[in-house]
């Protein structure tokens, strides 16, 4: 796949990255990819978030900003940091309800400056669903959540997971293996397959995306006698995307569909469900899968893990996914730049 | 994994290789594997089936033999067939009712040679069920005839897809993905890992064998917000089949379950669906991967892939997953015959 590091523009705005719950393994991972910033050669960023959730678990240098521009001046001696309003006492591994808010203002606060332009994109920590639930967030992840802010309605957002030799986008995502087949339609699949082909030209450059689209039973059905949704629901689909334009293939047999000679021939994997997407993934790329959303007015990443809570504050959490996260953001923000 | 090659003993019967549609790939990756016996030390096989599917597609010696005790003898210098009764005519590629009763009756022959003991275990190559379907064949696939033809009831049977760094046995195999919660069941998931501990001891030398067991939802239902399934029907089935004394650890999520540090945890995977097997499996075993049969009185291995119908006859089949067949049915041949 394309490495567009050397193509790193450095006018370009830094990039928001949100600390995720406070009490999770978000600050410290992310201070461990500052740390790592000249290896990996990361495009300048700025955390957003409580500065004591990152001091409790690093001593390196952390410097207060006010705004984003003073980020990059900054980030070749310390990690820049925009404050959120104080959470409280934090805890590593000991989640609360202040914490969670804290969270919140800092993905939301990331949002702003993503949209607005003083950044040149998002990148997310970690965030536990159930405490942003019980402070009245309503959505299923902060997917969800980034995608409202932007004014996108959820089915015209696609989830991608990147690897270094794979890329997935699961239709459905977290819901009941159960009631996986209830809930795709062909229109969901036509809406985050198109969110898919924008976001591999917008992000990724690549002029002409081929996506390859897994069926949903066994053998791809084989011809409805083990199931009919990709009679029914996926070729359709498939149809309705080639007759606008796009370089679509399938159903395929979801188990052939991962070695590297299948991976060869296509950009993206279309997958009916989140295991489907995430086992291949994570059977190639374990800790280093990284969390894209496509479709939306900005540029979003997320490392493709949860906030460890308990390993958090223990200085164990490895920062792979993290500086992989980072690290894609500002590959495709100096594509979108250069597009 | 165990390399049990070393311990081929030379006194073993012969295994039986039944050649499967003669229009399919079957004899012609049998043929090669033959030609390739060296190479990868295989024990000595006979095949079954017409010899006229074989002579259509290789030009090498075979000799027929009328009983399985000569053919150790000529293995050295001709692949031993033992003939079923004339198809007529056989077009490779072109599949008709005359050659799915040849390959029918080639199995039956070798399932019986293996009860026998004339064979030390029988290898199937790959069939149509469509045809077999069409000569009033109402089993699944073969391993079900099999499993018939050896008075065991189909769930006390558990396919274990083997490659050389995974095992992954699926609960259910050929089913809808709609289907797959609710053909889920406690008694079956205990019966089929039952079934794979006895195997892992008997045919793979495995004294205490580890399984892990993968919940059905994402996140393994993430302690019910995604699906019961593991609370209602898997984590009771792993505590029944613990209580047994039998080291089974689940449910877990599926997708962190098969990277190679996550592999070095257990001997078998035991997979709720045909998917969740076989896509971490071909994934990193593409076309090496082997299908075994646990819980029979013989012993029953074949290639993981169809009959290949449209490449048939061309000489292109790679005999890679044959190979493969035949040196795990020796393997496991020898370790039976020790333990």
């Amino acid at each position: 796949m394309a490495d567009h590091s050397s193509r790193l523009l450095p006018e370009l705005p830094p990039l928001a990255v949100s600390l995720g719950d406070p009490a999770g393994i978000g600050p410290e991972v992310i201070a461990k990819a500052w740390a790592a910033r000249e290896a990996h050669r990361l495009h300048p960023f700025f955390a957003i978030g409580d500065r004591r959730s990152i001091e409790a678990v690093w001593d390196g240098p952390v410097i207060a900003i006010s705004h984003p521009a003073e980020a990059s001046g900054i980030f070749d001696t310390a990690l820049p940091l925009l404050q959120v309003d104080d959470p409280g006492d934090i805890v590593a591994g000991k989640p609360n309800l202040a914490g969670a808010r804290c969270a919140l203002d800092a993905v939301e606060l990331a949002v702003g400056l993503a949209r607005s332009g003083a950044a040149s994109g998002l990148v997310t920590g970690p965030v536990a669903k159930a405490q942003l639930y019980a402070i009245g967030f309503t959505h299923p992840g902060q997917t969800e959540f980034v995608a409202e802010r932007c004014g996108v309605a959820p089915e015209n957002v696609a989830m991608m997971l990147v690897g270094p030799d794979l890329r997935t986008v699961p239709i459905t995502i977290h819901c009941p293996l159960a009631e996986v087949a209830t809930q795709l339609t062909i229109d969901l699949i036509v809406s985050r397959v198109r969110a898919c082909a924008r976001g591999l030209v917008r992000d990724f450059g690549i002029a002409v995306p081929r996506m390859a689209v897994a069926g949903l039973n066994p053998h791809a059905g084989e011809g409805g006698t083990l199931g009919r949704e990709e009679i029914d629901i996926i070729a359709p689909a498939i149809a309705e995307l080639r007759a606008e334009g796009l370089q679509v293939t399938g159903p395929l047999a979801a188990d052939t569909m991962f070695h590297a000679a299948a991976r060869a021939q296509y950009d993206a994997a279309i997958c009916m469900y989140h295991d489907q997407a995430l086992i291949p993934l994570k059977t190639l790329h374990f800790d280093v899968g990284v969390n894209v959303t496509l479709g939306l007015p900005l540029l979003r990443t997320s490392p493709d893990h949860g906030t460890a809570f308990g390993i958090a504050g223990q200085g164990i959490a490895t920062p792979r996914a993290m500086i992989a996260a980072i690290a894609l953001a500002g590959q495709c923000a100096a594509t979108r730049a250069t597009i």
